[in-house]
């Protein structure tokens, strides 16, 4: 007997864990929790501005960006997710839902896309990479 | 001897030489080039709407749109490039310069985000996930 679910893999389970974690994390607006799996070297591409942010400190400001804007309760749900793995790199897709605050004051849903890439160090998956948008107004 | 740099894996010299021939392969308006290792089931996240396109015709048609808009000759360079690979997982991050033909007809310099994600599948690197963006507006 297993829980993992047929074939899924080991790593992907655990990509799946970790994944799950942060966005509850996210809801909880448990800033430890959100970091508890990053690199001190992470490269983060965010909806808002600015264009890059590098290492944690910086990724610790896409989030007080962020949790200025939601509304409460937050909402960072996901879809379609699909995880591709390998014994030590792995990266994965997704479908985030969540909400902003316009300036009018009024709340809308935001849909976006996410990538995430990951790296086994020392036994441990590690987000190395997080890559938000929205396409481009047309 | 080698061709190598040193320290680079025969996996990231093969998913760069990949890379640089796709990015070529766009510069020269050659869309089969461009094609040349996308899996039949592609992700892409991509700068102007759709949100997403799955496949390759509907690939084929975010390029068309692009042409469209970028002034001759084609502007589509990368540096920052950042390469993560195992045996048979890779993702990739890079900084993108293009060009685009604003709505008064002005060419503007145009900045982006790119992710890309492979397989090895039957021992030949395989694109499967595209994401490109730019930072929302403020």
């Amino acid at each position: 007997m297993t829980d993992k679910a047929p074939g899924i893999t080991a790593d992907e389970s655990e990509i799946r864990q970790i994944f799950e974690q942060w966005s509850q994390a996210v809801r909880n607006k448990n800033l430890g929790a959100i970091l508890a799996h990053h690199h001190s070297d992470f490269l983060m591409f965010d909806v808002p501005p600015p264009f890059l942010s590098r290492g944690i400190p910086a990724y610790v400001e896409t989030w007080n960006l962020f949790f200025s804007m939601a509304p409460i309760p937050v909402k960072f749900d996901f879809d379609q997710l699909e995880i591709h793995a390998s014994a030590d790199v792995a990266f994965l897709t997704a479908i985030g839902h969540c909400r902003d605050t316009e300036p009018n004051g009024q709340i809308a849903p935001l849909d976006f896309r996410l990538t995430m890439g990951l790296r086994k160090i020392d036994g441990q998956w590690i987000i190395v990479h997080e890559h938000h948008s929205v396409p481009a107004a047309s």
